[in-house]
């Protein structure tokens, strides 16, 4: 049985901070550590999740902000640019020689099924970017491809929300990328042995509609060559996160351009990996 | 009498670990917590500080490699582009109307004193970039630059050193300046009231030379409006740093180009923040 992992908030059940689940069938199953990320420190974590037998949480009880990232903070989290095969080729590009990479702090994160909060003080230009997020199950520093997949403790979906105006008002993404609880991640870790990558699809829906829809292995760079890569310039540490990259679809390329606006729901999905359902809402 | 903040290394004394250090004139005492950061997150850091009565260091017994960075794991370090008014006006550019930030991870950070070690199975453009360093001292979410102001810790030395290639062969920078144990930070944390930023000159020497050197108000965004700038996209914590950029001078705008090479000493001096010296060498 596939093994996945992911964090519960306490809140529902009465009491502060989160507990790593195993996420079965059925039920969550409280492993101990308060996060994944926590759980991914302990080197025999897979061992660790696959024996936890502490409280049980039927899933069908467990209210949809229950889930937290499953890696709430990571050390680091990695994005990659224009990383789709199919995409560079139709927008009349070479295919790039080294992956585009730049960062977002943790606070970006929100959970699965957390609202994203329009920043309206801010951004007019809020856009989707549906992608397959790396999660790092061990210390690996200038490894190659082989060990770099041994180093995957799995996958995850994560929605690189972008403020587009703030992204390209200077020729560095950063501030654009990185805006306080807007980019859901999760819905939680699945595990994968030696690193093997998802097959199946990407899917990004605003309220239903497909905006995003591409073969998760289209990739320039796969989840082993960008973990090897990243660890050529900096250590990689359990609970890192890298978000491999979006497809074609999003709204600033269409014309006319699109964006997100309260009231609409933003739908990520990968095949085998889960969903993320998060309600676009204005701020108070 | 100003108040200086270090992050000492108990190597030096037999002992594990760090430990956050009040730096008086003629010695370091131990103030309890185990770095800057740790001293930061308490709201009473000044007082703590202050009323420090620990284990006394005399500053001439203690080895250089001692010091650690004040700061050795930011929870964010955010970086500042092209940020000094004279130097873009005589490459002929426009002032910016707003700050181009990227982002450096903590790994990249090494001590005021400790080697640069050129990662040559890499980069063959290692290049200098004196900076003044902003260290926060409270928790900021949305503030004008007054708050910002008040919000400053206060600051310290910093090179951000670059991989000129890997920082040129995408479009956005963060693997030419993220490379593991690069960027030296320190000596220490010089406290201001209010925030005020420091004054005086910035520079930086190679083996003596010197091949960067401004004053240090010349910045197009001064500290108190990138504190509040960033705020606006994410909440800043104590210990958070904001490196604001370096001026002309660097060894990749040289006519010919100059890069660092191993057996050179790199020099980096803000006047009343104190001096950064470090050995670049081969790896082994």
């Amino acid at each position: 049985m596939t093994l996945r992992l992911g964090t519960l908030r306490r809140g529902g059940s009465g009491g502060p901070g989160t507990v790593a689940v195993r996420v079965d069938d059925d039920a969550a199953v409280e492993i101990g550590p308060p996060d994944v990320g926590a759980l991914l420190a302990d080197p025999a974590w897979r061992g660790v999740a696959a024996a936890a037998d502490g409280a049980r949480h039927a899933l069908a009880d467990l209210p949809p902000r229950a889930w937290a990232p499953p890696v709430p903070r990571p050390g680091k989290i990695v994005c990659v640019g224009l990383n789709y095969r199919t995409h560079i080729r139709e927008m009349g590009r070479d295919l790039p020689t080294h992956p585009t990479l730049f960062a977002k702090f943790p606070e970006a994160l929100v959970g699965p099924y957390d609202p994203i909060v329009l920043p309206a003080h801010a951004s007019g230009a809020v856009d989707w970017e549906g992608e397959v997020a790396v999660v790092v199950g061990a210390v690996v520093r200038r490894v190659d491809e082989a060990a770099a997949a041994r180093a995957i403790a799995g996958y995850a979906v994560l929605n690189d929300v972008t403020m587009r105006d703030w992204q390209y008002r200077t020729p560095q993404w950063l501030q654009g990328k990185t805006f306080e609880a807007t980019t859901p991640f999760g819905p939680w870790l699945t595990v994968a042995d030696d690193g093997a990558p998802p097959a199946g699809e990407l899917r990004t829906e605003v309220d239903g509609e497909v905006v995003q829809r591409t073969p998760v292995d289209d990739l320039v760079f796969g989840p082993a060559a960008l973990v090897s890569y990243v660890s050529q310039v900096v250590t990689l540490r359990p609970g890192d996160v890298i978000a491999t990259g979006t497809p074609g679809g999003v709204g600033h390329a269409r014309d006319p351009r699109r964006y997100l606006a309260a009231g609409q729901v933003l739908t990520t999905t990968v095949t085998g990996l889960g969903e993320l359902r998060n309600d676009v809402v204005a701020e108070d």
